[in-house]
């Protein structure tokens, strides 16, 4: 190992600890922090965002890159060293093209939209948050200058989130979906009462959901002992080190699925991070590749696995013994049944595993408009309501069910969205080549087990973390590019069979 | 206002910033982090600090400082201005006198020992935090020569946490104490028997016991909205803002005290902060001015008024119903006569208030003994047994019961406990000069009411923060210098009427 890159790294190091500080304080403000507390919390992370960046984009950082770049020229792509300096040079010519007054900006103008959203969601007044949402609307925009595209605005953003892939390539993914889609929708719509979801909606106490979603992701293999379970609004998975990654959920006193499909779904993206290789801790390697093949992880745990009849063959028996009242008379079978009721609703995150794409496909295309000009904010919940009639075929009763549901358009996050939809189709694509090379992962899951699949995430996309960029390890993987095929296969199989199509 | 100042205070912000994520770091520490996520938080606790230090200790920052000063050298001794930069003086000249090395270490150290005392504790095994106290001692050792003193190196220590105070001033206080307090906690432990504490030790379930000390800290005047109450193993108090003062406690499933007293005593603590002046945000006087004003806030709410028998007529009524069981046939008089119970006992943070100025006492007394080379850490053991038995008349049966129970000594901190006993005295002499001045604040007490103190509190001691030295700041409050006075008087009036001497 040489001295330029020794140098690097340690300045790489100090990043990342206040890179994790700011998670850190990120997690507390949503799981701890008082609502009056948030003043002196902007402050804090906009000072520690502001040092970090100015810490990264300096010209000593640049050369730094560069020399540390020419020692390891020849070492072979995947290792560690090589991989570091292609995410850094990317990175850093990226943060380049930002401005210290837009960092600073950009993180003010977040920090004071995310409680001005809670309160217009709370109260149902999209006026509240209007002229927010067009702060982070032009931030949008501005940050798409500043990085530059070459076919369209979109795409600056997009790449933030998921490297190399282009607006076209969603688009065009996304209209495969759509074509295929619309009509197994319809057909699982036109027999909809084939399904009864009625067990999930029931009382069922919270410390006991508490009990039974500890117990379940547990089962699936996320690592309590480096590991945390709490409590938010809007749940979500963080890590601060492979040794430390959390997750949160929600308890509904009368709806079992959030807690459940909640923690399950978080628990798959945290155990993404719990299993990046320990060579590397402390650097920006340290993490999930891109929000797409994150989401892949979370879908797959949700989904694949966790709405799955093994799952629920091996798991209903505990459960139904925490509620015998609610569930007593019913067979895992009905509860498996329950749990995959595929019907248009207004929440993205609740939605099921056939419709949710269509809340991305709405939220892609808005995004596009806005960024465009196309769409005003102002005219956003005319336009979401009549997205959601053309998609859904429903429409929601207030905005708060509506155009205020996400906490995404707080920050100037456009991009982000489309990632979750891709998630799908990374996960039902990795799961298929899982599969085909080791086919006794099929029957575990069977069996509701995931201790082979685990090791074969571990061994294909965990380790690796940040080292390849999304397109490079799905078809490191799955010797493809990302299609809507794999998807296609599962969903059909799946939904036909319910619902005897 | 000037443009160095504006420039000085801008600086002070972002230094503020980071001091107070790190502050956020340490509480998650304490209530959510999983063990094994240790090593990252260490390293990201070690580089905030380098960071926070560096930009303290530039040059550039002495020439603000300096800038500053002479800008604001007319304005009254008592405003903002004049007392940031007397701080900012103070505290700059310290600081410079640490290396950076040392400050990196030190923090690697503290973050290292602390989990190495933690197992050490729960083993009763002295011999595995032995060489963590060696470091630490050579740490405080080292602090002592780099801050320099003129009488005794323990001086140097004791400035940090108590600013203006000498040793020898605390040696004559607490010799003081121990002349007076002796013979009154031999008097009283004559009478052993007169007070019955069997009340406090029975079956509470934890739940309720949480819900009761909400209710508690909100009537003596903890403010929920700007605050959070946390769950730890060994209970404190934090801040990050006036708008988000923390405070943490303990549940013991079988005895009242740690919960109820541990929660009045931080709250203290948090409504100090909670009651500094909104024109001191975001700058280092927003907080309490010493730790021994700090402890006097903590034990004025915990004893003077949570032990008091106002308070118990007022709120036994209501614990009374939610423990029918164990308290159902009590009286208020007897609720409050069992947490007045005075005997020796090994464990200091649940002391009473009679002894508890022993188990400082012994501290004090070792800390100096360490920190001069006279006791060895590998000799602590033995030492700190000879002392329980000199000083309070027993000895703990286990190291951990003993010189393992407290965390103070797992980083450089010699000099923080004398503070404690300080806090006592402080508390005193400041209810004395209360009542003195509003003698309706001793009418309120007698019916568990606090709200004329409270705002005595605010106005002569919270709203300061860190405007005045503890020396200047009793001066100002109580027209004279610390004393034991104040403190005996109190101590032996309420003792000889509980034990009837």
């Amino acid at each position: 190992m040489t001295t330029k890159y020794e140098t690097l790294l340690e300045k790489v190091h100090q990043i990342h600890d206040i890179d994790k500080a700011m998670g850190v304080l990120s997690w507390d403000r949503e799981t701890n922090m008082p609502p009056k507390g948030i003043r002196a919390r902007i402050d804090q992370m906009t000072t520690l965002r502001q040092l970090s960046y100015n810490l990264f984009v300096s010209d000593e950082m640049g050369e730094l890159i560069e020399a540390a770049a020419e020692e390891v020229k020849e070492y072979p792509y995947d290792s560690n060293e090589a991989s570091l300096l292609r995410y850094l040079q990317r990175h850093y010519a990226n943060e380049r093209k930002l401005t210290p007054e837009y960092v600073k900006h950009a993180s003010e103008v977040s920090g004071q939209a995310r409680p001005a959203w809670v309160k217009a969601r709370a109260e149902n007044n999209f006026a509240e948050f209007q002229p927010w949402l067009e702060q982070v609307v032009e931030l949008c925009q501005d940050l798409a200058e500043m990085y530059g595209y070459e076919d369209e605005a979109y795409d600056a953003l997009l790449d933030k989130y998921e490297t190399g892939m282009k607006t076209a390539d969603v688009r065009s993914i996304f209209a495969g979906v759509k074509e295929e889609l619309v009509p197994l929708r319809q057909a699982v719509e036109a027999r909809n009462d084939a399904v009864d979801d009625s067990l999930v909606h029931q009382p069922f106490d919270t410390e006991k959901q508490k009990a039974f979603v500890r117990h379940i992701t547990a089962a699936v293999g996320y690592d309590y002992e480096r590991g945390h379970l709490g409590t938010v609004v809007h749940p979500f998975a963080t890590s601060f080190t492979r040794d430390d990654a959390r997750i949160t959920t929600r308890w509904y006193p009368d709806f079992l699925n959030p807690a459940v499909f909640g923690g399950l779904h978080e628990s798959g993206h945290a155990m993404y991070e719990q299993g990046t290789h320990p060579d590397l801790y402390r650097t920006p390697l340290a993490r999930g590749t891109s929000l797409g093949i994150h989401e892949s992880q979370s879908r797959m745990i949700e989904n694949i696995v966790g709405r799955s009849r093994g799952f629920w063959q091996a798991h209903f028996p505990k459960l139904q013994e925490m509620f015998p009242t609610q569930l007593g008379g019913h067979t895992a079978e009905a509860f498996y049944r329950a749990v995959n009721k595929a019907q248009p609703s207004y929440i993205r995150v609740e939605a099921d595993e056939l419709t949710y794409n269509f809340h991305i496909i709405l939220r892609f295309e808005l995004e596009q408009a806005m960024l465009n000009g196309d769409l005003l904010p102002a005219d956003l919940p005319t336009a979401w309501n009549d997205k959601m009639k053309e998609l859904l075929g429903v429409v929601p009763p207030t905005d708060s069910q509506g155009c205020l549901q996400d906490v995404h358009w707080t920050r100037p996050g456009f991009g982000y969205f489309p990632t979750y939809a891709l998630g799908n189709l990374y996960a039902a694509q990795f799961y298929e080549t899982a599969v085909a090379q080791h086919p006794e992962i099929a029957d575990e899951m069977a069996q509701g087990k995931t201790t082979a699949l685990l090791s074969w995430l571990r061994e294909n996309i965990h380790q690796h973390g940040r080292k390849f960029t999304p397109g490079e390890l799905v078809q490191r993987v799955t010797g493809q590019p990302l299609s809507s095929a794999a998807f296609m296969r599962y969903a059909t199989v799946k939904f036909s069979e319910l619902y005897g199509l």
